[in-house]
């Protein structure tokens, strides 16, 4: 049921003089911002790399909630709950005929384990995840399937939405079909041999066998082999796995108290991939909206609305912590204005979505222009708002988009490669300046976004 | 002694018509080269890493032999010696506080391993490695020295010197002072979390203590964790290595047979490090020199002169290869009319430096502006010709240097990322097409290019 249709339109809001001053004032210190660095240095470097449901992860609430705290945030709180583990323990492939050599691989979350000791069978390339749907239903008995497919570059990820279905369903459609294991061609843009991981779904996919990604040049090495080999190439594939059915996560929470308990809802994911250090994905996130919230309270005077930041925890294996919070926070679901995560790496903001009820585009065109001097265009209304704010909007929740230039983002999402050195200080302060005019302009503005339409799985 | 200045001027020489015709047409042909790239595919897909003295560099070496044979080239042979051997087995690092997290390094070639387990210390950082040669003999007891001294990126490599001292000095300069271990920043200019390995000097060096470079990132992690924490950093470092003390390798030898048996010698180095598999590092070399060679050979009629390529074997190590080439060579090492390797990766030639006799000056400008067209330049008479050509020229054989772009090399050079994607076919043309001329002229032109003075070592 959608009633965005039938609301009735508001008079063009604008802006007081004092607000377009102030927004102007909070866009100038986010661009001399220091505070998403430091918060970005300190967590990759102090805490560095922190799956889902580990040690580190809790390390890193601990380092979440203390830093809010030192930054002046209120409330401050760790919400905990419960999920299931998985982590790589150890992760071998090489060409065991007729070239001899070691491939560089990584196991993609979720994936069970191989025997001990490994599996060795003739490798059978498809070039693309079409191509091994439409094989036939049997004959890949004891073969190690090979998903070549290569994923395309663009500004907006557009071309992650194909890769993820190559990572999520290689073993599950290899297994079907008999094979013992399924290595995937990285879904990522470099041609480095840092193998990118991902592709856990919430509660284990069912992939049938084992399944790894092979670095793109390792893909492109396996692919020659087989065109060059007279006969099989065969490869052994060892991938060991440490599994819990059930750990502790949490969602770290800190405020900037408002004149009402309107609540304005801004966050990253705390949890990051093993391989790096998450700087990327998503400490940049986290920095940014920190920073950027942290710029909104630092002015004379509590903002209209409550100022929100949430760090997520575990969202790269299954959105736990995104549907932890809304599964806690669902009766002051109606408090909640607006939410927007940040987790699309530290490249410039370039458009601006929303996900709002029509009679609120008005609004968001006014938020839209005061973010022009940022040389950020109008994008259209249909953001998803980020991964974790997936559970609140199913409950009605408006939504907005930052959009993030992801042109380079997946040469290094998911990898080692995912490191402090690659965040450029330049765009993470435009970042900071946008989220700042936004969430100022969201806290201050007369009226509300409306309600999106309640999911009907919730 | 030196001949040069002593030496009778000749007249200037000139190319015949049909020379110059020759050389524009082995230009043409180097420019629409493929047999480089099928030659360098093949090694590095069907062989991959191959570690000096090792199972793979004697697969490598049956390759070379093959491939030689089948591309025409006459006199096919291995000539082998024998060398001592290192191998890495295991190599871990974790910062273990305050900071746990893992560190990706690679231990260094010919360094000790550490104690079964690994060792714990705490770091102490040297910005340099002048730095850490100037501290007190003594205050580093039980310590691990960390050397953080960057890398300059030039265009003629020049920056790699200093980049050696660091890498083969760091182990003996920590050693002396009570370290338990050192660990530099990588020898490369990349920011990838690959780490670059090499620095063996012939007959292993005396690394007092265990050694290992740290990937670019992860060397700036260890400098920040140094900074920000308000303690000692401890680190555990856990390097093994397997060693022997003689294996057999060999260098491959092929000709086209000349008129005379006076001879050019060109080529590369066949072993690689293990990481990669030696695409830039030295597969180019082989591949550009084979099929430089082969252009020249497939002319109507002989060559004046017998050009003779050698894929050298255990450069990296201690350039075993060029050392045994010049024992076995010895004898006939006054037929050898100039020699040349090309092993500074896949980038354009874009200088042609000599070390010839004063008198020979004119006939290398002969050859520099026959090579003009290719975009090269004129370098000077201090070509060094290659590490695996150092033996012979100490015995006075005239050398030349193609001086190849490297600003890039080091991004690649003696890491896992040094594979076949990042070489450019149209750069590997550029130096078929340069190395062809350079082949056919030094074949073909009147006289020869006198001698060098005798090391006074050999
Ligand atoms: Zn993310
Ligand atoms: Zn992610
Ligand atoms: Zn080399
Ligand atoms: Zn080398």
């Amino acid at each position: 049921l959608c009633c965005a249709n039938i609301a009735i339109a508001e008079d063009a809001p604008s802006l007081t003089e004092r607000q377009a001053q102030t927004v102007d004032r909070l866009i100038d210190a986010g661009l001399e911002d220091d505070v998403a660095w430091e918060v970005l240095e300190s967590v990759t470097t102090e805490v560095g790399p922190r799956l889902a449901g580990s040690e580190a992860e809790a390390r890193a609430r601990d380092w979440g909630a203390a830093k809010l705290k030192q930054l002046g945030f209120k409330n401050v709180r760790i919400e905990t709950y419960e999920m299931p583990y998985w982590e790589r323990v150890k992760e071998e492939a090489e060409i065991v005929s007729p070239f001899p050599q070691p491939l560089i691989v990584t196991a993609l979350g979720n994936s069970i384990a191989t025997p001990e000791g490994g599996l060795t069978g003739e490798v059978v390339r498809f070039r693309t995840l079409p191509e091994l749907q439409a094989a036939p239903e049997t004959g890949l008995e004891g073969k190690i399937v090979f998903v070549d497919e290569p994923m395309a570059r663009t500004q907006n990820g557009s071309g992650y939405g194909t890769a993820v279905q190559k990572r999520s369903q290689a073993a599950v459609e290899a297994g079907k079909r008999g094979a013992v294991a399924a290595l995937i061609r990285s879904a990522g843009t470099d041609s480095h041999r840092n193998p990118h991981t991902g592709g856990a779904t919430r509660g284990g996919a069912p992939t049938a066998v084992p399944t790894a990604a092979l670095s793109n040049p390792d893909a492109d090495q396996l692919a020659r082999a087989v065109n060059r080999a007279e006969g099989p190439v065969t490869v052994r594939l060892d991938l060991q796995v440490k599994t819990a059915e059930s750990v502790t996560s949490g969602n770290v929470i800190g405020e900037i108290p408002g004149k009402t308990d309107e609540l304005i809802v801004v966050g990253g994911h705390l949890d990051s991939w093993d391989l790096g250090t998450g700087a990327i994905d998503d400490g940049a996130g986290i920095a940014i909206t920190t920073a950027a919230a942290k710029l909104v309270g630092d002015l004379r005077g509590k903002p209209t609305r409550t100022i929100r930041v949430v760090m997520w925890g575990a969202e790269e294996v299954g959105v736990y912590g995104g549907a932890a919070y809304a599964e806690a926070h669902k009766d002051e679901i109606d408090k909640h204005i607006i939410a927007a995560e940040s987790d699309f790496g530290a490249g410039p903001v370039w458009r601006f979505d929303t996900g709002v009820a029509e009679a609120a585009l008005p609004k968001a065109e006014v938020i839209e222009k005061a973010l022009r001097r940022l040389a950020i265009i109008p994008g259209d209304n249909h953001a998803h708002g980020g991964a974790d704010i997936g559970a609140i909007r199913g409950l009605g929740v408006p939504v907005a988009g930052l959009v993030q230039d992801g042109t380079d983002y997946f040469d290094l999402h998911h990898t080692p490669d995912d490191t402090l050195d690659k965040v450029d200080p330049a765009a993470l302060r435009q970042n900071v300046a946008a989220w700042a005019a936004f969430i100022y302009l969201a806290s201050e503005m007369d009226g509300d976004f409306g309600r999106l339409p309640v999911a009907q799985e919730e």
